[in-house]
């Protein structure tokens, strides 16, 4: 528990006390590559900290898998509109790679945003980097190349995310063709 | 000052001392129509509350203004992403209307957040709130018809940014074409 108390104290203050409450609301869970921890229709109740592993989020749009989220090791993560909404979620969750987590029940969690100011910080921070995420992917999508989305997708990930997630993920990811992702890999591999 | 009072205790629990803190931040400023409040690569540096008027926040993709938020009376509206990053804006926030605000020093806010559980719940609802319209308008753009979106748009949105905004720009917010919407709302009347 060493690392999610790292990254936690990095976000917020957190007095011993703090630490203990949190501490008793995590479950550790592991999954299989490819459970589905959340089907879309169902509401969120959980959000996860990853141990070690790999987490995608993605939605179908006609019939296709968008994948708009990937975490790994040491990251929070959760389908977020449907968490703060309380209402069915239009995400899936997926693990890519067998993959360990803490998992923290939402209404426990909203009760330490009430009962702690520190909490209730984590609960601002999460939001905002939800938000920004959405922003980003936003703007790449808009505003790059097709080979400059890849770059900034290299630069923006932890390398276990680039290394390790299939390939037909990313592109969906970063709205090109597997095929342009494919030409684009081996031209970054050749010059 | 009434109003921003009722809109706040409506988010957040408030002491008196908390509103009067928070009353001595505000500055009332006023706009005439087509006046840009902020400029991209310009830094935000303000939360809105807006007392009266319309104010829209687009960016630019080839040149062309795409509009993703539409505020008016007794709204809470900012460039978040630039807000809370403190970085330079990709939007611009324009007065659609000549409207009368109160606008709340960042930097203060984030003072307060630290000062206390209520204003940084305060910002965690605002985070939120921005999330979940990004998601929303998302949402909107992927799966709906032109018309669907249309009639989403006046069921989501107060009637005042419904009849005031001009038709392009709502057009461009809802991703279809000014003659697509045209053509929609007069099948509409007729209907």
């Amino acid at each position: 528990m060493q690392k999610i108390k790292e990254v936690l104290s990095n976000l917020i203050q957190l007095s011993d006390t703090e630490w203990h409450t949190f501490k008793n609301l995590l479950s550790e869970k592991t999954y299989p590559a490819k459970a589905t921890l959340l089907h879309a229709g169902k509401t969120a109740t959980e959000l996860y900290f990853i141990v070690q592993g790999l987490l995608r989020i993605y939605h179908l749009e006609d019939g296709k898998e968008i994948s708009t989220y990937f975490a790994c090791d040491d990251q929070f993560v959760s389908p977020f509109a449907s968490l703060i909404t309380q209402s069915p979620s239009f995400q899936y969750i997926e693990a890519v790679e067998p993959t360990s987590l803490y998992s923290i029940p939402y209404r426990r969690l909203t009760e330490l945003y009430q009962a702690s100011s520190s909490f209730e910080k984590l609960g601002r921070i999460l939001a905002e980097q939800n938000y920004l995420c959405m922003v980003e992917r936003m703007l790449i999508l808009q505003t790059k190349t097709a080979k400059e989305k890849y770059l900034d997708f290299i630069k923006n990930n932890p390398p276990k995310i680039v290394q390790r997630t299939p390939q037909h993920q990313i592109a969906s990811f970063l709205g090109i063709a597997p095929e342009s992702l494919s030409r684009i890999r081996r031209e970054l591999v050749t010059s």
